[in-house]
């Protein structure tokens, strides 16, 4: 296989020729095919039916404790909820927050909250001249567009295999007393699946804040979301390490079972040490009386506990692991040598990124989509959605079909094969 | 039946003596009362435990018009939910926004959008000098919760039988540009049970604000909570009012199934002018990807309409009737002609509002606690919970049993005479 970098002129404007005629003929078959959003598929959702017979008309609808779920009250969650969802990413359920179904919301209440309020009594941030967050980058659209719509500044920092560059983020952290808060997906990293290592997690406890309201937002988004059954990435366990380094405040923990249940109606928590758990819940006091502890109660007698957990999260992996290696055979088959493309596989989680040369991401996108193909825009992955190397692009698997896959796949390797060519030959 | 006033310091010591005896042997008693929340009782509930039936393993659970409840999307809710909303406060379904349990969060969530990032375009509330808002007292204290925790300034208004006072409401909305809001719950208020007379309504929609910003929070949570089955009281269609007074934009609708299926998981809405729904949507879309669609989709089969609620309604109204009838008929049995106490006697709605002689208040939920009785705080109906005249209590006789109530109103009679006899002789 010839890297594209090393042909001629001529061998690429043959190429071309060709890849045209490829990518023509499959405009043609008029295809319909979506890999933009991180969704589970209809089969995945299937297997977590039971949950909605769990609790009927003909049960009392209490929790262990006694309590009536379909009155008022509980404002945090019933216990065995808590327990459910502090299981899922190794922490105490004593401060464990379930608020709702959406974990991307009680995120930005957190933003909000500490906008409006001020975190813990401080300063509210909206009373403060200057905010600003760091984003590792690629990184979660919708994390970002929280940020920016607070009018908070966002500073990229790289992103590697082994989690954010430490180095940078200890630098603006330590010095810029308007650096606030830093979004982190630290296991199976949407969208590049990298898991941060323990070193990394280590230096995030460590960090001495120029802000004592500088919170790690810690979107612990795949906790156990593995791939493969060998037990998968191991991340550190960022409030035992806060502790440790004598740093207990320093993180908000966030989970959800958008993606263990139902993406529309799963339950969510904030995890936090007792200090920022009780100022959550302070501001959580104003907002609700409580929320939907039916919906909680489904979950805890559907899983029992977290072991029921783990093991549907095993039968979510036999579906879509077979996605995500019908796309690596295919980039593998494609791409592999030519030099115009890298691409993550990563062991866990919902997404594979891939960085085309600079300045083709836009393009492969367009021509994506030309064909029949949605994907994320390019751009998405950063803040302001302004890739300043125009190059990556995130890919998600898991909603079509293993067929759909297999031809989105294939016609995202032409098009990256044809922006590349078209890009070499205007250099 | 001689008023305390006309009595002479001997009859009143006399009186305090015999008082204060039945009080001690009520207290012996060691009762546990409490009529401090409007929660619906285990009987009301008991009456929609089909809702957890009609959505289960055996179907697809989608909308009618296809979506798939279980995954992502349709932020706004689905169309029936909408629709059935809607139909709750008389509005059309297109400018219902469906948003998770509890209608109380959404008016969170206006006002902190509204805080932070400016309604309509208009500048944030939080760059703005000062922001007030007008509250009709007594009124409900977690609408003041909510400005409080904002750090707006609040002005009360007094609430007549037929609605705030609309002059005053009048002078201070258009005159002063720093007044952005006022809490409203036009029907079966709460804790009066006074229902916005036309005018007022049509005095409402004819404001012309100082402030671009200024919004009417409509809090319609007892739109159709009815006690007796005349048809109850008729409120007016603030939405068309302001459509025909050309001020489309001036109100927030809100209301909830709290009160109609289970207070812990029913489903609540937002309803306004295209412009404020697009206003909603744009920072709810970066809020979150959808709330639970799954119970949205329970409550539309589950009543198949407005009708369907509307006859759970009466069936709440038969469990809850005889309970305010147990309070009316205690209190003109206990109080009438002493002049001590004025209480309302509503239509519908969840509380009794009771207004003792002015500085009798406290002293009065005191004595009930000291028996065994929780009721509403004392000053909990106005902001920074400071009632001027230390007079106004709430009473909330939904949750406990008939007998209870029963029980309650004549320790809470027994209170409100001795308080007033302890008020007359310090006078």
């Amino acid at each position: 296989m010839k890297a594209y970098k090393d042909m001629d002129k001529n061998e690429l404007l043959a190429l071309k020729e060709e890849l045209s005629g490829a990518y023509e003929a499959v405009k043609r078959k008029g295809l319909s095919l979506n890999m933009a959003r991180g969704k589970p598929s209809d089969e995945q959702l299937d297997l977590s039916m039971g949950l909605l017979d769990v609790v009927n008309s003909g049960m009392k609808v209490v929790a262990a404790d006694g309590i009536d779920c379909r009155n008022y009250g509980e404002m945090d969650g019933i216990y065995e909820a808590k327990k459910l969802l502090a299981d899922m990413v190794g922490l105490p359920p004593e401060n464990m927050i379930v608020c709702g179904s959406s974990s991307l919301s009680i995120m930005y209440d957190t933003v909000s909250h500490a906008y409006a309020l001020g975190v813990n009594g401080n300063t509210p941030w909206c009373k403060q001249e200057k905010v600003k967050f760091l984003c590792p980058v690629p990184g979660y659209d919708r994390h970002f567009a929280i940020t920016e719509s607070f009018g908070i500044e966002m500073i990229n920092i790289p992103l590697y295999q082994d989690g954010p560059d430490m180095k940078l983020v200890k630098e603006y952290v330590e010095t810029d007393p308007a650096v606030k808060g830093i979004w982190c997906v630290p296991k199976y990293s949407n969208p590049t699946g990298c898991t941060y290592s323990d070193e990394v997690v280590r230096a995030f406890a460590a960090l001495k804040p120029a802000a004592p309201d500088f919170r790690i937002f810690w979107d612990n988004a795949y906790a156990i979301h593995d791939l493969y059954d060998n037990g998968g990435d191991q991340l550190l366990n960022i409030m035992d390490e806060c502790k440790k380094a004598g740093n207990e405040n320093l993180a908000f923990v966030f989970c959800s079972t958008s993606k263990v249940t139902f993406a529309g109606g799963g339950i969510a928590g904030i995890a936090s040490s007792p200090e920022n758990a009780e100022w959550f819940r302070k501001t959580l006091a104003i907002r609700t009386i409580g929320y939907d502890k039916i919906n909680q109660l489904r979950h805890a007698l559907h899983f029992g506990g977290i072991e029921g957990m783990k093991k549907r999260m095993a039968e979510h992996a036999a579906i879509i692991r077979p996605k995500f290696e019908a796309v690596y055979e295919c980039f593998d088959r494609e791409l592999a040598g030519l030099e115009i493309g890298t691409w993550t596989k990563p062991n866990g989680g919902y997404f594979i990124s891939f960085d085309a040369l600079e300045g083709c991401a836009k393009n492969i996108v367009a021509k994506c989509k030309e064909a029949g193909m949605v994907t994320t825009g390019a751009g998405a992955t950063f803040p302001y959605k302004k890739d300043p190397k125009d190059q990556n692009i995130r890919i998600a698997p898991t909603f079509p079909s293993l067929q759909d896959i297999k031809t989105a796949a294939e016609l995202f390797a032409l098009c990256v094969k044809l922006c590349s060519v078209e890009k070499l030959l205007e250099e």
